[in-house]
């Protein structure tokens, strides 16, 4: 298992992080099999979406906090439960195909951290099965 | 890694896909381990749920409608942000065990291909891993 | 391929089983790997959020009937639409990573079965992939 560093700088802020799991698979020296990335937070995602335009990420962005408002009532006494809702909507792992040493994407696809909750520095840990 | 193709004939348009991915399970010849099945499209994803009712699947595309509706404000100039965003919610990638030779899957328990900016032809990648 | 049971108790019921999986893990002696969980049933789901306050999930299992109301009008005659709605928004797998022989979670991360149509009696679907 390998650990990867990110660090956000909103509240909510998607990072793309492709490059660096694309790294980390090019390392491992594994050719095919799956590569299992899961984050250990309560208020932070991991998702794919479109790596062209970045009005897309802005637009989830705005879509999940109209949906679940960090200002509404929640009984949660830390103010975060918007956070910890959207971590659970989302989803915090993701499993992406490895074929012939790369990883597989489609051609718009990127890996996106989800913070919810930031800015904070967090992990991602990074599991590669062979297989 | 092998691909399945889904052709989709709506806007939004649920697949089964079901036999076509227990068929692929099967020619595998694997007994144990995991399918992993991954959409390589950004405005696309996969659920599983109910099979038997199909007004199932049309209160799940409904709803989805109703939450993240087509024709909102979104600053992405394609259009489709909406599509984008339930590809996010719903998730664009699922695990299914292998047991004795047989994809495990609950009674009323399908495979569908969500598409959510269609019609298009669409791809379903298929990973299986022994274990 | 093993199979944990878990009973629930109310309508929207989310039930810690972190204990009962790190049992089955260290049972099965693989060091290093994956762990998939599986819900073969269509108004379950899975997810991995906050264990050490319980007003989150209070927070989680409030906004999902807000967001996915029981009483609103569905087509599907069993009238627990909301509950397949839940149960494809939240989703009905997770992979954990295991690590020198143990389950990888951050320290506030706990994995909760989530009901949305109990009372019931559930099965939980536990495959370990050594690798």
């Amino acid at each position: 298992m390998e650990i990867f560093n990110v660090k956000t700088s909103q509240r909510t802020d998607f990072i793309d992080i492709t490059q660096a799991i694309e790294k980390k698979v090019k390392e491992s020296r594994v050719n095919n099999g799956l590569c299992c990335l899961f984050v250990p937070h309560t208020t932070a995602a991991l998702t794919i979406n479109e790596n062209a335009d970045s009005s897309v990420k802005n637009d989830i962005k705005l879509k999940l906090n109209a949906l679940v408002p960090p200002e509404e009532f929640y009984t949660h006494f830390e103010g975060n439960s918007d956070a910890h809702i959207k971590s659970t909507l989302v989803g915090n792992s993701l499993n992406i195909i490895i074929n012939s040493g790369k990883l597989v994407l489609g051609t718009w696809q990127g890996i996106y951290f989800c913070e919810f909750d930031g800015p904070r520095n967090r992990n991602v840990y990074i599991k590669i099965i062979a297989g």
